[in-house]
């Protein structure tokens, strides 16, 4: 690894690619749609091939007992106002791949995207990672081909590892589960598949101001490069922006790069000389000492002694409809490694919200983040956004009980929001599951002291807790490769 | 939190101390083990008071379900050249504090260390932190006295904090054991209780070159503790060297400060600014690889369904006498918050090692560094020192089969050593369990070549790997503090 974080910030400013002209990639995208067949239904759990409910614990299983589980577990804990309760979980103790591979061409760093189908993405095929496979997967259980690409991932003597970290996934719905985010450079000559295309940083940002576009697994991998370490870190503010700004109007060939108030903010506050309100062992000690209040112990139980969830013909459902489903859905899809299959997939109750509240302090744009418990968290405690609301209805609560600051995101003036988009959950587990992803900036008004559970840190703080795994939650993650350093 | 680096450089280059002069430090240390009435006495495990084996499980337990458990684990894993095993284990949810005190007296800081007996202390009583103590205790479930000086810790209004940090245990013993590792400065006067005393961070260093007399508990916080980093971090080697040598000179009153050619070593791979064989990121990817590539799963069951022990009168034994035992004591002391009790201790099989090899690669020292999977370790692999043999009967084992380094570090010549002392383990769990530390500086001809299992790091790097949780082992960290920045 060596200066990444100039070349990275100079990818993120470039729009121009004669590989895949800007204009050129919905087209393309709405190519690959129509060149594969996909179909999914919803079906009974006893039309479901090779998986079954395991009779000993009710857990819904594959039979080679591999890919995932569908199980139970039992959660006490002081945190929150539900001391204890049952619930049914995703288990998948595999680290999988989510990997990239980029290369530079006349200077600018390219990314190799795939576009993917998967059975529970909203428009069926969204923008994947180069390389996107469980273990399962890449040892061929299901017998299918080895995803394309993935011996750049499995043998290291072929590229230079950029990224390479070890990711949580969603706490509420997955025990423990993580996976590899990893992005590497290769040099060699590569045969661009029908599904897989090069493009800037810069267009997969502006890919990401649409809904429904880059998939989750895609977020995540760029949430974790880092644009203010390595190479511009003794570099003062006003001299690291006006590099990276005249190096991103040299690569717009002709057009104008329009830098606005907002951009400039993030860029210092992504820069690791950025002043912040805390100090990154303050930041540490405050989590520390949460881990150390917080008791969070959970039980793995079979599925069939989870209370309050009733199983019928066609779902796992909560007594009263709240939280998530798991039903059964039968795919066929000519790009898969198989063709035709059936599995298991959740289904949320109803769309969510994300939010992050940013406020410039003493000259620097701080995020407002949440320490948050959830039951399949690594490690008791991650940081999650200002506001997650995933799994509850959040919309029948009333005013006075509701998570604190979403109604300060929900009400804000269209001029304090800096991104809304509507963005999916990973489609290769979660049935249509999207949710609101918002970023708004606070008023004058707002308050820079914090909830005990909330601290401002800059952006180059979170991307320093991205760098040691367990620190930055899915969510937050996702919600952060949403920022643009361009906006026009 | 401000800039502590260079007031620890200086606490740690100070010997003169008004407030316990170095020669009177035995002295009174001898007299705080004649103040009390200690006794130990191995008992049969029926005449333990409150501990009983649970009849459905077998597992060792105390009455109130509180402190900690003997239970067993079944593992199976991918690393090392045994697939599955079963083996008792410490299972002990809670996490405890291990915090010292300081305050600064006439600008040099002092730390509040604790004369404190444990069951398994060789010598009984060692220094240890100010406070030392799980949340049983300080819940009071044995209904004893409050350990003193714990209301800095639990009120942080009283106190600045310098390093709180989550950090593990014996992956080999507990089972993802945790201590909240915490150093606070408090300005208030406070009473000095007669088992307590103030020292500089150079009396203690001191006092880790001689066998046993720090505790584990103590060493594993002091490992803790940044010298390389902030309000040092952007001086050139020469001016950082120089600065806090001439202040340690100001500081003798009047002894002359001798620095050998390893202490400045020492204190430039100690710097930010350390050119490091591998970036951070490297290092971050290496770890990452080897979580992806070996599987740990570590299984809670009965203890009397672990194989291959056996259950006697009076210890719980592996069949041919290998690893360690468990055995009961009763135990007698007036200074502790109960006058009397008995509780399980662990008795390892004999004394290990755990050893650093160091070395200076392109000018700056590297340590290498050891990745091991230990059963009971919270996220797979940790950073262990070179050569860490604590449970096997390394003597017995054929050279050709000797773990890697370990021949290297029993032959270095005397010249190479650069510390050798004999350890002990935490006296609360472990019965004299002493291990020999030791540091020894390659010779030229060692090569630089790293084994797939092991990295070159600098101590700034380390230190950062310590700063975020789980990454250094308790071996390594204890093995880290006794690194002296002074050496006469």
């Amino acid at each position: 690894m060596s200066f990444y974080s100039l070349d990275m910030m100079l990818s993120a400013l470039t729009e121009y690619n004669p590989l895949m002209p800007t204009d050129q990639f919905m087209p393309w995208l709405r190519t690959r749609r129509e060149a594969h067949r996909f179909t999914i239904e919803q079906i009974r759990f006893r039309d479901l091939k090779d998986w079954f409910f395991e009779p000993s614990s009710g857990n819904l299983s594959h039979c080679t007992g591999r890919f995932f589980k569908i199980e139970g577990i039992w959660v006490e804990t002081n945190y929150g106002c539900t001391a204890r309760w049952s619930q049914p979980i995703i288990h998948q103790p595999e680290i999988g791949i989510l990997g990239i591979i980029i290369k530079r061409v006349r200077g600018v760093l390219y990314f190799l995207m795939q576009a993917k189908m998967e059975p529970g993405n909203l428009n069926m095929v969204q923008l994947a990672p180069t390389v996107q496979a469980t273990r399962s997967n890449f040892t061929q259980v299901h017998k299918g081909l080895k995803p394309r690409y993935l011996e750049y991932f499995l043998d290291g003597s072929r590229s230079r590892v950029v990224v390479d970290i070890l990711q949580s996934e969603q706490g509420a719905r997955f025990l423990r589960k993580r996976n590899r985010n990893i992005v590497i450079e290769i040099e060699d000559e590569i045969k661009v598949g029908d599904d897989f295309c090069w493009l800037t940083l810069g267009q997969i940002k502006n890919l990401i101001l649409m809904d429904n576009i880059i998939n989750m697994d895609a977020r995540t991998v760029l949430s974790c490069i880092p644009f203010g370490d390595r190479g511009i870190e003794n570099m003062e503010y006003g001299e690291a922006v006006s590099r990276a700004m005249s190096a991103g109007s040299r690569h717009t060939e002709g057009a104008t790069v329009v830098y606005n108030a907002f951009c400039v903010q993030l860029f210092k506050s992504a820069l690791r000389t950025a002043v912040s309100v805390h100090a990154t062992e303050d930041i540490i000690s405050w989590f520390t000492d949460l881990k150390f209040r917080y008791i969070l112990e959970v039980e793995r139980i079979p599925l069939k002694h989870v209370h309050e969830w009733v199983k019928t013909d066609e779902a796992i459902v909560h007594r009263d409809g709240r939280y998530f489903s798991v039903i059964a859905a039968r795919v066929e899809a000519d790009s898969r490694e198989v063709p035709a299959w059936s599995q298991p997939l959740v289904k949320p109750r109803e769309e969510g919200v994300v939010a992050f509240i940013v406020k410039p302090i003493d000259g620097v744009l701080h995020f407002l983040v949440q320490a948050k418990v959830e039951a399949g968290n690594f490690d008791v405690v991650e940081m999650a956004p200002t506001v997650q609301c995933l799994t509850g209805s959040y919309r029948q609560v009333p005013h006075s009980s509701r998570p604190p600051f979403l109604d300060y995101v929900l009400q804000a003036r269209p001029e304090q929001v800096r991104h809304r988009t509507m963005q999916s959950e990973e489609g290769g587990r979660f049935l249509n599951e999207q949710n609101l992803n918002i970023i708004v900036e606070a008023d004058e008004a707002f308050p820079e002291q914090e909830p005990e559970h909330y601290r401002w840190m800059t952006l180059n703080q979170l991307q320093n807790f991205i760098k040691y795994n367990n620190f930055v939650n899915v969510q937050a993650r996702c919600l952060l490769s949403c920022l643009s350093f361009r906006n026009e």
